[in-house]
């Protein structure tokens, strides 16, 4: 068992929402990143809190008292720039996330690329992995000028990470099968040039005790190279898993192109002979997602047996008169994600999952 | 070599400033609690960034170029009254830290007290640990109003670590000798019934190759058991250290007092037969101040290194006009304390140094 930072030194930007209680957005995915040796740059999109401009805190969304600041694009460029004026901005990777309104999208686009630009006669030397958090399960989060700003970004990034309803707003394809799936990939690398793309929280029917992620790597024609990786699925709502999952490839992509010396390639893209499972993504998402299952199995067991202290699932509190929001309380805090007491899990991934070749008849 | 989290499940409510770059207050308290697996909620006094109200970033005043918004002890009351609100306060420990004005340390008081209330059935079940930051080596951060603010929180802390210039303020006693500090931390523990008392950064001589803390935990009539640990002096400029030292302090006390089993103590204080070398204060400090030497050796070594990659520790930058500003933000940049890649360091602490028992004359 080493203790030994897994990456290489790394200096990542994340630009994402923050909290003061639980994991969700930087609250997650800073800690996720530093704990595996990653110095983090934290760039806070939206802080919740209680009330008024200043600071931070507060919690997340899912205990539904939150309230917040959201950053303007203006105040998120002048933070950016403060740090280029202090020399500050030599960073190896860019994790971008949760944005509330398209001005954000546009600030964080600037950003991503400045320092592409800064990077671009080192090839490799700089990436940029978007999460481009809208929505889920066909509800979007954010308002709809989002969806058109995010899309002019897709040329710029290296790696994207919608899940499948984020997918469809990118791709303007509606997926309900790999097929219709596979075309949205295509069509998202060969428009846009974009070299990595990850779709994760697949699933085409809402009753399937499995759960897919779905990845590829275009080929030098911007042919997708797609696999996938199945992992059984866990009857809880969690918070903050979407940006664990992104804070894990950050990790273990940049772990995964320097075992197979692409860290001086651009946009990290190895040679048409790699096959799908071979990829670098394919690599790194086996082991994030070793990680996630360990770590959110643990999760859930402990959630259980914390509503069971409580006095059962639904217990006593439960039956008393207006009574709902603190149960929600409780529910939402024994679902946090068991993070602190198992970075092990984090570091040592169980090798639980397997990529399989996907090859899908495009017709 | 285990990577099993440190200390038993710890939640702990850490209130400091916060900076976007680099690792001071919150931003160095927070990752060294969580990578040796507490739970921490973060309430930032101070966000220093580059302009206006809102959010969070910037770097630290170490970088000279700081902005930054000064949270009002209202919005942190708000903040934490939205915890309370939540269910979300059920910390075992506090660490608070820089405050910017009087009001922040009376909100900071506000919460430490009801939080020792909400747990005055429970013995042990509450500890309070206080950095008084005011200044160092005779000169202020904050203003004169903060010392009487200070005074009024020291009857309700458990522990307070402040430097020798911050000892000096507290207790109204000029520190110049082993025998003035020990009446100073005789007074303190006597007129506030203040339990445990570190003083850091303790330094008679300023040529002097060693540096020292001395530490105390009171007896039952108040009287002082002092104990000292040296430790060579590192010929560089860290910033953030008295927020390691104080997060670091958090978790192995919290371990010593485990397995002295007086988690459910009182103020976590030992019974008389106990000596000041044997205190749970003094074992938490050796292996404190093992992990910090360890990791500040590194850091100066990288430092070296880096400035050396430059061009030397002057380097050409130097002999342009106008370079100040950038060869001290260089120079800034290249001390900062090397964490992330040394979190074993903290885990396990190398037995470099033994606490010894400190007997004073008063006359």
């Amino acid at each position: 068992m080493s203790l030994d930072p897994v990456v290489p030194e790394t200096r990542v930007l994340a630009i994402a929402s923050h909290v003061a209680y639980g994991y969700v957005g930087n609250s997650m995915a800073v800690l996720v990143m530093q704990s595996l040796g990653c110095e983090v740059a934290a760039l806070n999109t939206t802080t919740l809190r209680s009330s008024k401009a200043g600071f931070d805190a507060g919690n997340h969304t899912g205990y539904k008292q939150f309230k917040g600041t959201r950053a303007s694009a203006e105040e998120i460029q002048e933070i950016y720039d403060g740090l280029k004026q202090s020399y500050l901005t030599d960073f190896d990777m860019m994790l971008s996330g949760y944005a509330p309104s398209a001005g954000v999208v546009s600030a964080i686009g600037s950003i991503g690329r400045d320092l592409k630009l800064k990077a671009s006669t080192r090839p490799g030397s700089f990436f940029w992995v978007l999460d481009p958090v809208m929505g889920d399960e066909g509800r979007m989060y954010v308002s709809q000028d989002v969806v058109p700003a995010y899309k002019t970004l897709l040329q710029d990034v290296d790696l994207i990470l919608p899940n499948q309803f984020e997918a469809e707003l990118l791709s303007d394809i509606k997926i309900t099968s790999l097929a219709t799936l596979s075309e949205a990939v295509a069509k998202l690398h060969k428009e846009n040039r974009l070299p990595h793309i990850i779709i994760t929280s697949v699933r085409f029917n809402a009753a399937s005790p499995k759960i897919s992620i779905i990845g590829s790597t275009a080929r030098l024609d911007n042919s997708p190279r797609l696999f996938k990786i199945e992992v059984p699925a866990i009857d809880c709502y969690f918070s903050g898993t979407g940006d664990m999952f992104a804070a894990l490839i950050i990790v273990r992509l940049r772990e995964a192109v320097t075992e197979q010396n692409l860290a001086r390639t651009k946009s990290w893209v190895p040679p048409d002979t790699i096959s799908a499972v071979d990829l670098p993504l394919a690599k790194a998402a086996e082991k994030v997602l070793g990680s996630m299952q360990t770590v959110l199995e643990k999760t859930k067991k402990a959630r259980d047996e914390s509503l069971e202290s409580m006095g059962g699932p639904l217990g006593e509190l439960e039956k008393e008169k207006g009574s709902e929001k603190r149960v929600h309380l409780r529910k939402t805090k024994a679902a946090e994600v068991r993070l602190v007491r198992n970075l092990t899990d984090l570091r040592e991934p169980k090798s639980l999952f397997l990529a399989e070749a996907l090859d899908i008849d495009d017709s």
